[in-house]
């Protein structure tokens, strides 16, 4: 049964998505030495802007391709045409789309419909109308075709698979919550430390973006939409028909007055007016002994998903959260009292490429 | 490619192994209510007495099987008679081995050059010799059979899938460290508690006993070799080619004196004498502000696997732990300084068999 199939791949990537493109490539270059079977061609590769393709194979080498891509004079295929492009090449093909683009995502039915696998990072897809959604499962169920989106949430940490396995053994999930962004674990590890006083918050936020932990605008993390993407997603595993990121309480961060602020930079410069609220916010838990942190929880007997901020005792494992580190807990009928706790770096292109490069293996092993 | 195929079933059950037998029979019926394809067809179920067995399928439903097992007049078939029984079944099968037999384990290799999928919780297979463990691996790579082991370290956990997803994918794993039996986790927690004093070493034995969470002798246990074995299994996949549990340095908690006790009784009534050595070694981590656990840990670099007892910060996750919960840090070059952490119940039928039915769900995909 040992297979020398070939099996082609079609890389989709947004130049600034996390680093992930370049990194997806290098892990895709190692694999192809150390695994010589399948045999893993890459026959497309666009940004939004430029392409490299060819029915046969790129005649570039993997870690050539981002200069290539770049002096390349193609233009990306409209989807469509793509569709019809990786249909003609002749071999089973997987779809990589490392771009966080909702139009891509729309294109998941028709790529699954005609039997591409698609391996993504990208939360859009799941976590957009409960639709598309259904649309993408039942295109992939029709075809036979894998669809695996492991780093959509907590980047490489085994989050989606362990939910999955959960589910599909006959476990009853009864609670998931956990901090899901690294960008407001840095923060809140910093602005509200289990020992020691932290920062203003203003002063963290500015530190938080001088690091690079936060979106080039501050507030694309502080709207508490990105938590809220995730939680859809597993809310939607768990078996909850949510209808989209906005259908149930997400607390934003942002204060009221600078949300028409005209710039991330001045957001930042504006921002120090409000520190007293959230120094409120950091003495009312600590009378109680406690740290606040920014959460994500889903309550699946209830029905409630819920994103904001949340008080925990100082030797909560949330509140002990180092870094910019995830962490996800999982309440089973199984597991009982003591959660099954997933926990590490959730953000970073590393490790957000090795869930795509994991999901790309067990594709693999199922069509090749 | 949606496939109505039948894949045949035949399972291997010693009582008393966990109870991981009834949970797992309990989840497969289930299962097969779940998911009607590929059809799963149970043809054969042995103890180490009894057997059931069918070309056609079992004429009992999946939750009379025990009954029916107990009250049935055939033999189990020898291995090799087993191995040309289910060979002449027609379709592909997946022996489902829920026993801790060495015999079962050394069988593998058979089973797998037979082209039969194996998913088992038995360590034996995977932390004998070496020998047998590349044996194992080429069988199953030569004939596209598969074999999954998840619940051999960690019960449920999502241990070994992260290990392999990492090494798989590229990343670097340096070290390995953890609580990986439940027992141990339960002694320690109650005997060096993070807040308070703790009882006696002797007393929280017996009283870990009487609450089920030790082997019928303790000492089986307290010696450490199945926390061995399971480092065994993750040196291995992580690329050390260790030979065996007991060629790296395993501290035994068992007082040399005692090593010799007729009995399990005769062990706890006399283990009293000995408190004051485990007393000394929980008084000498206090005076550093720590706490005395059981850990096992993997240095990859240096090769080095080590298991016994280590001193832990009160704060450090390994102290925080509760109950019988394992916590298992894998640290890598992507992850950095903050390990990918995994952490929850590692022992208990129902979580060991879900580990099992995964493993079953991950065969399916790739063999139905």
């Amino acid at each position: 049964m040992a297979s020398t199939k070939q099996i082609n791949i079609a890389i989709i990537v947004f130049p600034g998505a996390g680093g992930v493109g370049k990194c997806f490539l290098s892990q895709l270059e190692q694999l192809t030495y150390r695994r010589p079977t399948p045999k893993l061609v890459l026959i497309y590769i666009c940004t939004s802007k430029k392409a490299l393709y060819s029915t046969d194979y790129l005649a570039v080498k993997l870690n050539d391709v981002s200069s290539a891509l770049a002096s390349s004079s193609l233009a990306p295929l409209p989807i469509p045409k793509l569709v019809e492009f990786l249909n003609a090449s002749g071999s089973k093909t997987v779809l990589v789309d490392n771009t966080s683009s909702q139009d891509v995502a729309d294109a998941y039915p028709l790529f699954l419909s005609n039997g591409i696998s698609i391996v993504t990072p990208n939360k859009k897809a799941f976590s957009g109308s409960y639709k598309l959604w259904q649309d993408i499962f039942s295109a992939a169920s029709k075809s036979g075709a894998k669809v695996y989106h492991e780093s959509s949430v907590g980047a490489g940490l085994p989050v989606i698979s362990t939910l999955k396995d959960l589910v599909d053994t006959g476990d009853e999930v009864t609670k998931i919550e956990g901090v899901f962004s690294g960008t407001m674990s840095f923060l809140f590890n910093s602005f509200a430390p289990t020992s020691g006083t932290g920062g203003k918050w203003s002063a963290e936020v500015k530190k938080a973006k001088e690091l690079g932990y936060t979106e080039p605008d501050p507030r694309d993390d502080l709207n508490g939409l990105d938590v809220a993407r995730k939680l859809t997603i597993l809310a939607r595993l768990a078996g909850l028909e949510v209808e989209s990121p906005t259908s149930f309480p997400v607390q934003s961060l942002i204060p009221k007055e600078l949300e028409s602020a005209a710039s991330g930079d001045e957001f930042l410069e504006k921002l120090p007016a409000f520190d007293e609220q959230m120094e409120e916010t950091k003495a009312a838990a600590e009378k109680e002994g406690k740290v606040v942190r920014f959460v994500g929880s889903i309550d699946v007997a209830t029905k409630q998903v819920k994103v904001g901020l949340e008080k925990f005792d100082r030797s909560h494992p949330i509140a002990a959260l180092k870094g910019s580190d995830n962490i996800i807990s999982f309440y089973t009928k199984r597991y009982g009292s003591n959660p099954l706790i997933i926990q590490g770096a959730g953000a970073g292109g590393d490790v957000t490429a090795m869930g795509v490069t994991g999901d790309l293996l067990k594709v693999l092993s199922q069509i090749a």
